[in-house]
């Protein structure tokens, strides 16, 4: 339980923060709600919810309109809308393949979106945040942010520093130490706060908010790119560890006098379970990225027995490392994200043998293992609502700031 | 952040409670505290201290006292101090070589213990549960606890589904599926609130309250005896899992094609650093216990080769898992507990090179690892501390229970 210390005199104050938080996380979760939706939703009365709904409706974020009759007799309710245009972040992914951006209102509404394709290897940092300054300054066009910008969320395929956005090791871009957030945000020539997180961390938070696993609350999230990442929930928050470090399950040593991995260390799970094991087994170069692997899913699906024994070796591994999780977790759900989403039909018969044969009864009898449904938008998607999250807890602070602030010309 | 929803009506009821719960846990956790330092560590006014302390000095938990002048000018502060004898927990262990009992107050005083050694091996829960009724009914010839109980904790080596109590499987007890919460109730007689828990889940929330990691948020308690049990702080929180079955790090697959272990599966952490896997190293017969590994700790101190070649490989594999768990959670402090402790000085070395090797140099950099301090009473404590759970979540609802009985005679 959060210790609640409040006294006399800060208690009105504290309480309306926090039911402005209520209602606005409500409304991002769920969209357009009736009045009686947000009262059965946050335990509030149905004046107190007038009265903050009052407030959103001031500052430009909320309209109210009367729904419409559905037949029923008796007073319609009113419906709350975000009026996402309003209140928008800006969403950025660094990945493999691809660097991507994203301008996202309130609610989760995407207004725009660009990708473009990188080549893979080491990228100077330089370069990449020059790459995502043009995309935004394409973006930026059709849809002027800035004005409604409530931050900047960065995900990004690196073990990173929550506390001040640094990627301390991204060895698929060959970064050390990179103060990744400091660049960004001289290169987009703005103050809007800047949280940078790891990409699959961002990923499970988005398969936790609109994806395969809302609802639940403990849940590891397991996505296989050319490494594998994860996300990690632990009743219902991310677990995000002392500095941000958490959830490199890609590097559990589980062969440990095995292949040498991209980290340093040896035998990583990754090792086992990566796009370089799936297109060795198969006989395929290591390097031989999306094409190959699509490659071997067609080969697979035509019954080629060698592309059907990579596929079931990668299995076996993912459910060998799977077992520890369930392990030591115990969570509800397993989400299974990028590439391992696409591979699901061909490797879960034999994930299934190694966790019911290696994980213990009681967590395995509870733990469901499903394929992500965001699909590669996931940690972009993540990004924005890690970006939305100061906002979320804390409205209060944000109308202030609104409030001296002049309305868009585009409500 | 937790939710507050609270309306105008429940708004001051709601508050008390909560800082009712805040001065029991500061003085639960700090011992005697004046009013002055209960100021600041709770951020409540003078005035509502001391209007809360006055319910519990009414209802008979505490007292209040001047300290003695120290010599300095002004008003002396006023103590408060608790009375452990009047808000009692029973704390139950079920281990593998030993059973225990104790009487515990609040603040974490230890007012009766027992232990009793039992045999390794298979036991019905009929005859534990006999054996720790007798060990109670002694106990409680001088310490009447049963007036002054507000709960019962008990820890046991296996995995426990914390709803119920009951123990879903105790390889080392030979138990499935054992409802052991409520043949303890009917052996003890009592309708007070029992909760069961994993011993090592509970070795972790003992020295994160009383130990090794006080004031850290995120650790790793790794406690070997025969097999390898874990408990995991999450931001400050015991890490439960779904279902409570969360920690059982002993059954990470750390060697998947290696040697049987109890649990069914193939190549767990524990059979390369439980106590049969340090034996078998050492030549001497795995099922030697206790003894043998004194003997092992002599031969190595004396500089046995062979024995401190095999201190030095499970150390190593303990240094391998290990690095697998700052990965995946980012803990700023590692627990070495139960044997573990006891052999820390000569696995140091080899576990320390392995986490070097294998751990991201981001985590690994921040991690600091070390032996347990409460020593075999460790589950015990946690124990105990797991039963005052509920009063300190909420003392106001035990303040209106305790209005309606008598005062103790021993008070």
């Amino acid at each position: 339980m959060e210790m609640v210390r409040i006294d006399v005199g800060q208690r009105s104050e504290t309480v309306r923060r926090a039911n402005l938080s209520s209602i606005a996380r409500e409304l991002h979760a769920h969209g357009p709600l009736s009045r009686s939706e947000l009262v059965t939703a946050t335990g509030l009365t149905r004046s107190a919810i007038r009265g903050l709904i009052g407030e959103f409706v001031a500052a430009g974020l909320v309209t109210e309109e009367r729904a419409a009759p559905l037949g029923t007799p008796g007073r319609p309710s009113t419906v709350v809308r975000l009026r996402p245009e309003q209140t928008v972040v800006l969403a950025l992914e660094i990945s493999v393949d691809s660097i991507a951006a994203a301008i996202v209102g309130l609610g989760g509404v995407v207004l725009a979106r660009a990708r473009a394709e990188r080549p893979r290897g080491h990228t100077s940092v330089d370069d990449i945040v020059a790459d995502l300054a043009a995309l935004v300054a394409e973006l930026e066009v059709g849809h002027p942010w800035r004005q409604a910008s409530i931050g900047i969320g960065v995900a990004v395929v690196g073990v990173v520093r929550r506390t001040d956005g640094c990627v301390s090791m991204a060895p698929n871009l060959g970064w050390r130490d990179e103060p990744l957030g400091t660049r960004l945000a001289r290169a987009l020539v703005t103050t809007d706060r800047i949280d940078v997180a790891n990409e699959a961390d961002l990923g499970a938070l988005a398969e936790h908010r609109r994806g395969a696993a809302v609802g639940a609350s403990n849940v590891a999230f397991i996505s296989g790119e050319v490494g594998v990442g994860g996300g990690l929930i632990v009743d219902g928050r991310p677990l995000t560890g002392a500095a941000g470090y958490a959830g490199e399950i890609g590097h559990i040593p589980l062969d440990p006098d095995g292949l040498p991995c991209r980290c340093g260390s040896v035998g990583c799970w990754e090792t086992r379970v990566g796009e370089e094991a799936l297109l060795r087994l198969a006989g395929l170069p290591e390097d031989g990225g999306h094409a190959a692997v699509d490659a071997v899913i067609r080969d697979a699906e035509a019954g080629d027995p060698r592309a059907v024994a990579a596929f079931e070796e990668v299995g076996r591994w993912l459910g060998i490392g799977l077992a520890g999780l369930v392990n030591v977790l115990d969570p509800e759900l397993v989400v299974l994200g990028g590439r391992f989403a696409r591979i699901h039909p061909h490797i879960v018969g034999s994930m299934a043998a190694q966790l019911e044969r290696r994980a213990l009864p009681a967590p395995r009898s509870l733990v469901r293992v499903v394929p992500a449904e965001l699909g590669v938008d996931a940690p972009l998607i993540g990004a924005a609502e890690l970006a939305f999250e100061p906002f979320l807890s804390d409205p209060a602070t944000w109308l202030a700031i609104r409030a001296g602030r002049p309305q868009l010309a585009s409500a």
